[in-house]
């Protein structure tokens, strides 16, 4: 290299610590067990930044209260009562979402799959979170209930730092190819390959 | 099938009740991120059935706490103060274990990894968790640090309910045959490739 000459820096108007810091779209996808768990984690690492985090779960039957969903809200609980930790939201469109007053909305899952998409919306414009989870997101746009590239454009623009993670099978290509992390989770063995049923502690 | 025949049951002497409930052995493998974070979650479901849950890091070098020990130490603080969930205790390598008096114990990594492992067979003996995370327990077993067949022997003959949640990159073969759910972790795509270095409440 000629004398003088400066190394080479990447061309993307960022200073170093603005690219360490660069918020990711993240993707758990894949036929294995893990793509939820392993994002629900990440909300354990940064509920102890003291980031705010959302989980919106965009799935029918999610009536019930997978454990999780009780220990991070016991979390967010704890950063209310000692300011330790960050704040964490939990919301679930199959019982109709809780910010939402269309108690029938649960009926319509194309509805409250767009609405779910339209809050969502809202708060990365307004930033209000530094990390989403948007819980087996990937069915509501194959299904049509969402529109991808709303969504791709939605994520490329979004400013400030605000992390993403979306988790579900058959992820759409556009999504993967706009992703910084993708991770597929793939099944080697599974007991109800022998015929065991789903238990406790394990599945939910 | 003729009349009066009686419809195959599985001949392992258990009731559908043992059957279903039958404790797993899991692991996560692969060359992808998730396979700790997910198994971190899952600490998470058993917290919320009330399960004793134990984690141990088999990681030569973390002296350094990540987010995951922090917040589910915390949830463990819960447990202790209100009686909600299940205790939970988290146990790492890089420092020396923590119920360990040798200090100098951590210096050597291979005697330490044996140490580890001698505890965790003295737990699963006295059915003291039902839920182990053996973190990156593939490295100390690869490197001959901890014998493979007293792990699978010591796994096979395993008593009582008690899970065990195995992590880390090739998962010896023996192991993976004798797991019940086996997920492959693999990336296919990581901001490391794009000289992007790891970043605060994403890899730790």
């Amino acid at each position: 290299m000629p004398q003088g000459t400066p190394e080479r820096t990447p061309d993307d108007g960022l200073t170093t610590r603005q690219r360490r810091n660069r918020p990711l779209l993240i993707i758990h996808t894949g036929d294995g067990k893990g793509k939820s768990t392993a994002a629900f984690g990440l909300a354990l690492r940064g509920w102890n930044q003291g980031w705010s985090s959302a989980v919106f779960q965009f799935v029918k039957s999610a009536k019930w209260r997978i454990g999780e969903q009780t220990a991070l809200e016991q979390l967010d609980q704890i950063h209310r009562d000692t300011g330790a930790g960050g704040p964490m939201e939990w919301h679930k469109m199959g019982s109709g979402w809780s910010w939402s007053r269309k108690g029938g909305s649960a009926e319509d899952h194309a509805a409250a799959a767009a609405e779910g998409w339209q809050e969502i919306k809202r708060r990365i414009a307004a930033e209000t979170h530094q990390l989403y989870v948007l819980d087996e997101f990937s069915y509501p746009i194959n299904w049509g209930w969402v529109d991808l590239d709303d969504v791709v454009d939605t994520l490329t623009n979004r400013t400030g730092q605000q992390h993403v993670i979306i988790t579900g099978r058959r992820m759409p290509a556009a999504l993967i190819e706009q992703a910084d992390l993708v991770t597929e989770m793939t099944k080697i063995k599974h007991p109800f390959d022998n015929g065991q049923k789903g238990q406790r502690g394990i599945e939910w």
